[in-house]
């Protein structure tokens, strides 16, 4: 299995043996079985563990598990405490998006300060088959049936070319301990379904149905590829960007051969569904007027275009940061600290991270999403932008401007963040109390 | 019920109310009741019944049952036996595919002869979705996810939109009676698997799975449409053919976006599998020399292409017809009859039937491929003709030309059966016994 292991990492191109892994650990036998093999194959790695609280004592008993388990291989160890549930309720996403947000944006996070190159993560070859199946039942297009890729991204996957029963298997011969059930609940019974009830079925119609998923998967890849490239090469004679709106080519949609597909892949990021696509697409054999609603946005039937824009109301949430917060989740990921200005204090040039003179804020700082008519004074400029200049000068699309957050002492803008902090509230030779933000 | 299938009609444009149709009539609940809302609707329909001898007795009361609906009905009905086991044999093929091909050969006889203009079966939504998993667990492309269409060719399915369900409650109101179990074993056993064990649990995984497969295979026709496309778009960059072979360009498949899929649709006509055209995709990036095989044809991985062509010996499989046979099932159909010549005689220009100066035909008929220096004299025309030269002339494709039959009096050609007959055994004056055959 070592052997497998070692090629299937070079076939992929997933990493070399010189770079640092972090290793995802929840404690199960995918990532004890990852772990053992990559600490016999010499890779420098760490473990991090998440604990969503999502069963109670059980879900502490993995962390303690895990946590013996570094010590004993004598690894760096990071755990982060979750609260699941009310990510998922403030995000209006189910328990299981919420759970592999929180999970992805912290790994992410860790690998950016402590340099790890590729986050290990336990998925094998029963997971891919099973995610095409899962994906079947929920609805999906072609995507959902290209499984689950071996790298992407920071993401690598070096047990994808394994089934569970191996991996069982190796870690009987290797006498190696681990906790049973250790993931996510939701997703489990769902998996759990399609592992025990109908994976058995198929196997008895097919004997290497394993062995047929696979292939089938790979040749759903490619049809992807070619989907997603004929799709990329209309969309910019299907789409126009003006001002806060996409234009939709009616004419156009009529053209394409594939108009469901086109339409689902333009407006499915504003959170329109398949049966969304489906009505929209008749409507342009109809009579212009009529208007679909997804959670955040509109799409009005006009004469020649779908106009597709943001519900007005959503721009109204506001969010607030106490002084006091060193860490905020919601609706942006932001970590806080106040310094003592230092002679040697240089500015960061990452646009993730603002410094600003403290004693120019006022407590609490606000975000919001931008409206008609807010100003700010970008750094470095003397004068006062139009936020939505900034955005038209920037290239933002429709769905940046709509995404990105404002950042408010009272009434003014002090941070577009990931962007461009305001002037007014750099650090100056006056300073001598700094707040840093953190965007993740 | 009734309301629904005539709209459903109307919006696949199925066929209008005025067309005469074929019903195929297995005697099982789907045809029917496809027959008695063809009859409440006034369709003018006949009855068409396949005895495939499968099971015994059973099967011949099907045929009964069958017989005794179309007589209750007042319809034509049509009724044919087939030696299903001894063709599937023949042709190397599983009984199920047998059965298919006679099943549909035999309808568009029917349809050919009688003037229907389409044949309708009893295919309904469960079987869509069913298919979908079935080719899933045996192998399959993006083809075999878009399950069955409603209207290809000329079968017509138009209780595609209703579920097994409505079409049990439907027959149940009605008080039809029908035949349990009155269909092909073979994928009943697949297919029971299927119905029974993997689609209940993916109910209890989504309720409402029967409406997201639906949905699902909606958005992958589209898919299939663009993959389509793209393939053929690229199809005649890739392919040169040259004599009996197809050369396919290394240099192109490498340049193309997706070259397992390319290649698969190249040769998977040829009795190329999957795992085959894995094997030769990997080869071009490999030194020359190697050889593929499929049943019938070989593959070699030259320098510039992948040489295509018929394994030759192949060619040389003989059948035999004798002078009392009505009917050759092998290799190809033909219906033989012995007419007397009358004054009215007419040539017939159909290039499925050719008449023959029956005096001059020495029996038992030969059956066979072409082979190189074959010669024959095209009706019509003084002097000789090589085979392959007439195959050049009329743009035969490779497949075409390896497709194609040539029928022997002794050592001398008589006819290119669907193509172009000897001069020299035409009807003259001096015919007084015709050979009249007729190609299926």
């Amino acid at each position: 299995m070592l052997r497998k292991i070692v090629r299937f990492i070079e076939e992929e191109k997933l990493f070399y043996r010189d770079e640092k892994l972090l290793v995802a650990v929840s404690g199960g036998v995918d990532s004890v079985v990852l772990l053992h093999l990559l600490k016999e194959m010499e890779v420098e790695c760490s473990i991090a563990h998440c604990n969503f609280h999502l069963r109670g004592a059980e879900s502490d008993g993995d962390f303690e598990f895990v946590k013996d388990l570094a010590e004993q291989y004598e690894m760096d160890f990071y755990a982060k405490d979750f609260d699941t549930k009310a990510y998922a309720e403030a995000n209006k996403i189910s328990i299981e998006m919420a759970a592999r947000d929180l999970r992805y944006n912290w790994f992410a996070e860790l690998c950016d300060v402590f340099h790890y190159r590729y986050i290990a993560v336990g998925h094998h070859a029963d997971d891919v088959l099973e995610t095409v199946f899962i994906n079947l039942a929920r609805g999906t297009g072609i995507h959902g049936l290209t499984g689950i890729k071996p790298k992407n991204d920071r993401i690598v996957r070096p047990l994808l070319s394994f089934t569970r029963e191996q991996i069982l298997g190796y870690a009987k011969e290797n006498h190696l301990q681990y906790r049973e059930d250790s993931t996510n609940q939701e997703t489990d019974y769902v998996r759990n379904k399609i592992r025990h009830q109908v994976m058995p079925v198929l196997q008895e119609i097919n004997p290497g149905i394993r062995h047929t998923m696979t292939e089938n998967v790979q040749r759903f890849r490619e049809v992807e590829q070619i989907y997603n490239a004929e799709i990329e090469k209309n969309r910019k004679n299907l789409v126009i960007q003006k001002e806060d709106s996409l234009l939709i080519s009616i004419a156009g949609l009529k053209d394409v051969k594939a108009p469901v597909s086109h339409l689902y892949e333009i407006i499915s990021p504003f959170g329109f569904h398949q049966r969304d696509v489906r009505n929209i697409v008749e409507s342009i054999y109809s009579i212009s007027g009529k208007r679909f609603y997804s959670a955040t946005h509109e799409i009005l039937r006009d004469r020649e275009y779908l106009i597709l824009s943001a519900i007005k109301e959503q721009d109204e949430k506001e969010y607030w940061m106490e002084e006091s917060d060193v860490e905020v989740d919601i609706p942006v990921h932001f970590k806080c600290s106040f310094l003592q200005r230092n002679p040697g204090f240089k500015f960061s040039t990452d646009p993730m991270i603002a410094t600003f003179d403290a004693n120019l804020l006022q407590f609490p700082l606000k975000i919001r999403k931008w409206k008609e008519g807010d100003t700010f004074q970008p750094i470095g400029m003397k004068g006062k932008k139009k936020i939505s200049d900034y955005f038209i000068d920037q290239k933002f699309s429709l769905q940046e401007k709509e995404n990105t957050w404002l950042l408010l002492s009272g009434n003014r803008i002090i941070w577009i963040p990931g962007h461009r902090m305001d002037d007014r509230f750099k650090i100056t030779d006056a300073t001598t109390k700094i707040y840093r933000l953190e965007l993740r």
